[in-house]
């Protein structure tokens, strides 16, 4: 994709004024890439506390009267939210008007925009920052949140490419470096190096939870632990939302996986130092030249 | 366990120059608890590099030589290495002198110990500090590794009183927090909180690998799967030891995980959205509520 100079927008229409939300209008603010931020969320106590920290300018009493004015537009709202919500300011999309989400699926979400937005599906720029944070709301915004994120962009047939360019340019702006990729690619590569790890990581604290002496055990627990496990305290309802609107990906995800690890378990059965040795060394020296945002091994 | 006041050894024998060892022997110098460190490693150029870089004073060209004339020994050798170390010290060995590991695995260090030590068994106090680091080697010793690291003691009926209390008042002095257990407790333990989760990390990495398209997949992964796989890059001889020496308890361990794994499938199999919720709730709390060295909730 080609960038383009980026003006800045007159209005932000925040929906969701939440971690992701939040941290994306605090960017878009220190970048001088918009005049005021208009936001929404569900429950007013967080409308206000964002006004408060200066995460939105004004708060607007729902989404449409969020998204009017706006020429920009900003879901940060669960993935299963997204129709209802678009369809709720749908009266007031124009083709100006950019609408983003930051939903972690794309799939689900894009089909939603389709059922949602019918002719207005032009505006929307599905979009997935690949970045968050293990707790969630607005008191954890971060105007760092977005820096060398990827974002990956997964337009629509009839996404206008005027927005399409824009949202690149915007997201460029912020520090991520953006790809662009068709919805399924999207959730099936997110389902492995994402979705999964997520499912796991919450699998091992139950884990230990249905188990006599457990906080006995967690006393016991390192550093080690302590990074498996991070993503463990994800927020449950998103992740509820993100592993069912993906499940056949994930599941397909947890059968691989559950092969990989039957078969390390075969060859600590059989006693096979040097074969449980061999697949250790493949899976540590992908870990050890894998960098983040780059391909493993460059 | 009493604390009780400690004397600064005179000579360490430091055998297993890597990044345990190093660290141990840079954290002993810098509280003043050492006045010389006699090294030995297997590989010569090791224990050249941990001279020069004042991990060592002297290096030996022996694990026997490095315990002559030493106070305190050190052991930091991979646990599958235990048995044939401590035979090879074994006549050096008195009351006086007390041993130290820094092993994972407790249960076959001690019956490697009780093996090689026989009669001299009182002078040696299996340790575990669970810390370390996903990278090998003296380069990479750390003076602030064991800084408010945990510490498992795990003493044998015949351990000397006097070495438990003074192996307690090292390990507090370099700012560990100490605890004692029975080998088999700390195994099972371990199985949980560590082992298991490494031996999840590698298979998450070789299911990974296993797939067509892995690079392009690797790509697109964040935050959340860079600390979840951290511990997947650990050196594979070191884990192919931890997990076969404790072979019955990971593998127990991670039966009980791949249960919980298929609870969470089912649920979504189910698309049972609230029973998945109540799942990752309980996870979620109960991971947020933990913290490093302290039981959850307290």
């Amino acid at each position: 994709m080609a960038t383009q100079e980026l003006q800045p927008f007159e209005q932000l229409g925040l929906i969701g004024c939440g971690l992701m939300g939040g941290s994306f209008a605090l960017a878009l603010k220190k970048a001088g890439l918009v005049k005021r931020v208009v936001g929404y969320s569900k429950s007013p106590s967080t409308t206000e506390r964002a006004r408060q920290m200066g995460v939105i300018d004004v708060e607007a009493p729902s989404a449409l009267l969020a998204a009017a004015g706006a020429d920009l537009v900003l879901l940060a709202v669960p993935v299963a939210a997204t129709e209802a919500t678009l369809k709720s300011i749908k009266h007031l999309v124009t083709p100006q008007m950019m609408i983003m989400d930051v939903g972690s699926t794309k799939v689900d979400v894009v089909q939603a925009a389709r059922s949602a937005l019918r002719d207005q599906i032009g505006s929307f720029v599905p979009a997935h920052p690949i970045t968050g944070k293990e707790v969630a709301g607005v008191e954890h915004a971060d105007v760092n949140l977005y820096q060398r994120a990827q974002v990956v962009l997964t337009p629509t047939e009839r996404t206008l490419t005027a927005h399409l360019a824009k949202a690149q340019a915007l997201w460029q702006a912020l520090g991520c470096k953006v790809t662009a990729m068709s919805p399924e690619a999207h959730d099936s590569a997110l389902a492995t190096v994402s979705h999964l790890p997520h499912l796991l990581a919450f699998a091992m604290m139950q884990s230990v939870l249905n188990q006599p002496g457990a906080d006995d055990m967690l006393s016991l627990a390192g550093p080690g632990f302590r990074d498996f496990t991070r993503i463990g305290a994800g927020d449950p309802k998103l992740w509820r939302d993100v592993l069912l609107a993906n499940r056949d990906q994930v599941l397909a995800q947890s059968r691989q996986f559950r092969q990989a690890l039957e078969q390390l378990e075969g060859l600590m059965q059989a006693n096979d130092g040097q074969g449980l040795q061999d697949r250790l060394t493949l899976a540590s020296a992908a870990r050890a030249e894998w960098t983040m945002g780059g391909k493993r091994g460059s």
